[in-house]
């Protein structure tokens, strides 16, 4: 169900847009033995143990927690994610994971008559919303780096989008730049997606706060990555009221209850218990510093990422540096990693930070292939 | 958030047609002290026990339910599902309730230059969904009784969708009749939405079996009414492994991981459970069954309900037979029904079937209320 030419396009009862689509190809969950899972961004660590005894908590009065319908507005959730930002509830919106997120805010703010502007190189999903939704996007290149240049998107446009830090580089972009594209284009929505912001260990790196101040400004952010609850699909957006109320319209007129009361309960658990998110994102911080460190020792040539992955550019002497053969080298050994069939970026391999034992496994087995 | 009238409709960010959008507006989720709550046709048993179990279960091994993505093909569930009704893993498609379900199938069938055909009184979402996907809708009187009668559909059009039974009218549409349906309109998708289906007491009421001879159907089914699950957000559809196909691919281009590991894990459990899930229904239907006799001797006008709601006109006896002022008196005593200030049922009230307990609170106020 994954493959993207549609076996039957012809179908008399398809509508014809569904026939053009290009769906999305979510990175593999493999059932290997022995595997060593670095391939989708999840956090090597489980979230706090209060998410579970949250959610028990929730199930020991059944009948109301399963048998009725969830609060379809997230209320308590939704003022928890606001009181953490010193927002109010009505600059919070949440959904069924990031990626429903977006998908409504495409919808909501960019079927205009211009582009929607957007970084080259970034999270694949974007150019496949674009499609779904019949936007134009125009894609602007990065620097020789893989950074980005917000002088590159002083153009007329319906929108910009962008990955920060971006994916699948981990490059962070200043939020500097980003006053910067909000002040050049007070006519646009540009959206921010900081699905890996958590792990970022400059200071002032999220956007959120500039909430306050533009309106033209949407942040997006996940439970899914830095909060480990990538199982439970809850995702979030920070903006004015007025988007919020457009993307709170476009919902109800869509699945007026899209987060389960389970997910609603574990979320909220995992916003009580600051110490242990603060610890683990500071833990996987000092992961990303030593595996970038060690794989730079090997001869890689490492992004300087601010998420919880690193973009990396294997060596001529490992496999003659063909990052597609070392990809399924790897995976050969249970230790799969990410690998984009994609120009400018085939000649690297992105590698989601795991636990020190699988850092160490993966350095291992490229010394090993090195050999 | 739940007003219809957008407060700030000239904002320029918005895209044009989120202006025009009118939302849905769930039955509300009152917390009112002593609440009998008959207003959204939840079930008023708790699911299996094993559902619970199943959950618990999984959150056992934290690391991995939560932090690691769902399977985003809910093969397992999916299975269960074709298992249960003698189907194969592709003419199943599973979703974030079957409120998401429907919003794709009117993306993927319904976009068409021809009307789509639907009940004039029918599930209120349907012309919200329409109106969100840019789809005309033809509205099709009900016979005076309030039935279908599939001879009024003999027009040429881009579809069908019709619950079954219906909302709020809970009258059941013969198999024999949607057949006729489906052999006059082969050139377009026939959508039977059977969210209250296995609350019906007669034979053969489902046509999920049917989706082995007509390529043109889809049928529409819920966790959330009879087992029970409303909190957890899973529906799902059966249809040929061409139209899932369709459904599939527009799912990975909106939303790949709709439903989380927990939810699919309750799902399943529930599936599993086949004596609680038999029992569990008898008892609702003779509930209904007790339920109508005893409005029926108030006076109350009762239609022939195969749901877990039961649609009844008051007697003139009973406050004038003003639906509305009744509908206000039982709230102010805790007791919630629903009630559609719209025309040709304005004079009704659709009333969930409740506990034997729940039905006897509401037959003694309605008495109170008529002396």
């Amino acid at each position: 169900m994954t493959s993207t030419t549609p076996t039957d396009i012809n179908n008399r009862l398809w509508s014809q847009h569904i026939k053009n689509l290009t769906p999305y190809v979510p990175g593999e969950q493999p059932k290997l033995a022995n595997l060593c899972k670095l391939n989708t961004n999840e956090n090597p660590f489980a979230p706090s143990p209060r998410v579970a005894e949250a959610i028990v908590a929730a199930l020991a009065n059944q009948a109301d927690t399963l048998r009725r319908y969830p609060s379809f507005e997230s209320d308590e959730l939704r003022q928890a994610l606001a009181d953490l930002h010193g927002l109010d509830l009505n600059q919070v919106f949440v959904g069924n994971g990031s990626d429903e997120v977006l998908a409504h805010i495409f919808t909501c703010f960019f079927v205009k008559d211009r582009p929607v502007l957007t970084p080259e190189i970034g999270y694949s999903f974007y150019p496949v919303y674009a499609d779904t939704f019949h936007i134009e996007l125009a894609k602007i290149a990065l620097k020789a780096d893989f950074s980005i240049d917000v002088d590159d998107y002083r153009r007329p446009c319906g929108g910009i989008i962008l990955a920060n830090p971006n994916a699948p580089t981990g490059i962070l972009l200043a939020r500097g730049d980003i006053e910067k594209l909000l002040k050049e284009h007070t006519n646009a929505v540009v959206v921010i997606d900081e699905a890996y912001i958590d792990f970022a260990d400059v200071a002032h790196a999220s956007a959120v706060e500039l909430v306050k101040q533009y309106d033209n400004l949407v942040v997006v952010q996940t439970f899914s990555k830095s909060r480990a609850l990538a199982g439970l699909r809850v995702g979030m957006a920070f903006a004015n009221p007025s988007l919020i109320e457009a993307l709170t319209r476009y919902k109800n007129s869509f699945n007026s209850y899209p987060i389960d009361t389970l997910a609603q309960a574990g979320a909220l658990a995992s916003l009580q218990d600051v110490a242990y998110f603060t610890t683990r994102c500071h833990e996987i911080i000092a992961l990303r510093q030593d595996l970038s460190a060690r794989l730079t020792a090997q001869g890689f040539d490492v992004l300087p990422s601010q998420a919880n992955f690193v973009f990396a550019k294997p060596p001529v002497g490992l496999m003659n540096g063909n990052a597609a053969q070392i990809f399924a080298a790897l995976r050969e050994q249970g230790i799969v990693v990410r690998y984009f069939n994609q120009p400018k970026i085939r000649d690297y391999l992105r590698i989601t930070i795991g636990t020190a034992e699988q850092n160490q496994r993966l350095l291992d087995a490229l010394a090993a292939l090195a050999e």
